[in-house]
């Protein structure tokens, strides 16, 4: 039989109700003859109320204290989401992480999954039980619990899917994945499909549909994802393997990411190795450092800028401050009002010109690009926050509205 | 070295001030060269909205769920007064019931405590950790999270106390046992060392300072308990093995309990076998019934009266309406506004015509009796809710405040 892992975002569960209309969606599945594994992530709100609860504790709360803080939030949202099954006749049970066991590594707050048992959810199935799972938590091998890392619900339905051999339903306040956020581009349009690839990078490019690791997941198994919002019942977007997608683009979608922090050690020394000393330390300290741009020496000195999330920026600031007086630079500039711009598209690989059409577009509104990184199917500019929105409509109308021409049907 | 549990409760933990409190309270036991276990219960009122949410799904929330759910507000707790420890500079780790483990039945929210690995809290001891452990949850054999019924987080106190050869503090937001509820009895003194067996009879009669099972455990382990405020540095009560108590008197306390219902069921055929029949039903739906009062027989009929918790009372009555269908009783009337008073004193063994006196002083006030239970050391009457307070009142300047010429220095 077919099973089926259906995914509620915080807003799908963010009220008594919305849990309710979670809960019948179930069960529709369910009637439509699917075995159905239901994950939710903590309702709406929760996990920031929680992580404010601890920060009035501690500015840096421990980790591993911070990860049985948080796991309480989708504990709860599967509770709840089981009792409201239950109340529609259907037999549910909530299972947290370590029940199942989702089996990680010990990196607390951004743990990655190592294992999955699925004998326990397969016994539920074979009685004819809807297990629900809690999603974003998993326990390392000495039965601490560990997070996934913010969206990491999304991770857990895909892992779930993949062991299973299951499709994936993503159920979100949004009708699919679109163009460029329509909140800033009211012209931007719903994706039908969109390739694991491209959906990689819109995801760590900024579009909040799905986290990263998931949509990784779900190309290293091939899992068929389809986001789409739970308050409407019309088709959303399928994410899918590249060869299954019939319309290739060259921009598939925009993105603007505001949740990074520039940071700029002015004047270091320019010898070998500074560099290592420095990004060592970042990862020795778990921080991800994205952008990252070395500007030309002179006189023996040279400015060196990079990115990482807004959350780890005061920690990372710490950590470069301590570095830079040990190797002699001048003074380091954080800087938090900073945006990244990207655009995506499979049809990059074989269209010419893309990337100096989106500097004159940025060029032509007056906008500077403070950092420039690229992949082999997108483009990401840095710029000063205050300009993020005009830069991504103006994206938007020369790439998707007007981009038609640069449409191929085949690879070259 | 010697080793101290200390449990603190919703009001001692209500708070993210209060939780720091706390986390000081168990700095200083260590600073004195004590090895502590701290225990919390969830954040004042956690729980009751945790229901509340759980409510609004269903009247009758699936049991096991409904543990699923509240668990959740102990892990909360202890992860951030974990937080607050470490914030102070000393190691903590919070710990879920799963992690010690914790092993119960698996009587879904009321399950009993099996047996308590301690492994790894000895562990964690001997690395120098504070072990911070979620109070009132347990795990079954199978993986299943059960919680141990309201104020469980005494038992878990006092079950590591017994397991770990612990004292055991409980920190609450009163200073102490008293001999009758302060709020009720401004005269209300409190009691310096009282017996496990009158505890547990003040507590098993709405004395709200600690769950019944946890005095039980403590007396059949002789865990020494002392209850005490968080909020004040004076001692409090010690609840003691009987043999260490000095001073006994006839009356050490007036409960009253007014989270009883009375279910009576009205012109019952009076054969062999009916009072049975009830209440082997209420048996196996988990209820336990408190007073039962039959009337005599009239025409072969009779009534019947009993009480229950309150929150067992919908459950109770729906079930009770069935089965007097079956055996042709007449009606089934239930009844909210009832409260029981009580009497309780290990003096009472060997002193007279102390039932009497305290018929007497109810009589006096124009109370009537609804229904009549005693122990060796207690004696409880049914009374309407509406005098519940007057009883109290009378109750306690009778036998407390003028009961020195009943106070003996040794049992007959």
């Amino acid at each position: 039989m077919e099973i089926l892992v259906q995914k509620f975002g915080g807003t799908s569960v963010g009220s008594i109700e919305r849990i309710e209309n979670a809960a019948k969606r179930v069960v529709k599945a369910v009637n439509a003859g699917k075995k159905v594994v239901v994950v939710s992530s903590a309702m709406a709100g929760e996990t920031d109320n929680l992580i404010e609860l601890a920060k009035k504790i501690s500015e840096f709360p421990n980790e591993r204290e911070m990860d049985m803080l948080l796991a309480t939030g989708e504990q709860k949202a599967v509770a709840l989401l089981s009792m409201a099954i239950r109340k529609l006749g259907y037999p549910a049970v909530s299972l947290c992480g370590w029940q199942i066991p989702i089996v990680t590594d010990s990196i607390h707050t951004k743990a990655r999954i190592k294992r999955i048992g699925i004998q326990r959810l397969k016994n539920y199935l074979k009685e004819g039980y809807i297990p629900v799972v809690a999603g974003f938590q998993g326990v390392t091998e000495d039965w601490e619990i560990t997070t996934l890392g913010r969206g990491g619900s999304d991770t857990t339905a895909v892992a779930l899917a993949a062991a299973l051999s299951a499709n994936c339903e993503i159920y979100t306040d949004v009708p699919g994945v679109f163009t460029a956020d329509p909140r800033i581009v009211p012209s931007a349009k719903k994706i039908p499909f969109i390739s694991y690839e491209e959906m990689l990078e819109l995801s760590s490019l900024g579009a909040k549909v799905m986290q990263i690791r998931s949509v990784e997941f779900a190309a290293k198994y091939r899992v068929r994802i389809h986001v789409r919002s739970s308050f409407k019942e019309e088709e959303g977007t399928w994410i899918l393997p590249e060869d299954e997608i019939m319309e290739k683009v060259v921009v598939r979608g925009i993105t603007v990411d505001t949740k990074e922090s520039r940071i700029t050690v002015v004047r270091v020394p320019d010898r070998p190795g500074i560099a290592a000393r420095l990004f060592k330390a970042l990862g020795e300290a778990h921080i991800v450092v994205d952008m990252i741009v070395q500007n030309v020496s002179h006189e023996g000195f040279t400015d060196m800028s990079f990115t990482v999330s807004k959350g780890d920026a005061p920690r990372a600031e710490e950590i470069v401050r301590r570095v830079s007086t040990e190797i002699g630079a001048k003074e380091v500039v954080r800087d938090d009002k900073v945006a990244k711009v990207s655009i995506v598209g499979l049809g990059m690989r074989s269209s010419y010109g893309t990337a100096a059409k989106m500097f004159e577009v940025l060029s032509k509104n007056g906008i500077n690009i403070m950092a420039i990184s690229t992949s082999e199917i997108k483009i990401s500019c840095l710029i000063d926050e205050k300009y993020a929105e005009l830069a991504v409509r103006a994206l938007h109308e020369a790439f998707v509205e007007n981009g038609e021409e640069l449409k191929i049907g085949e690879e070259g």
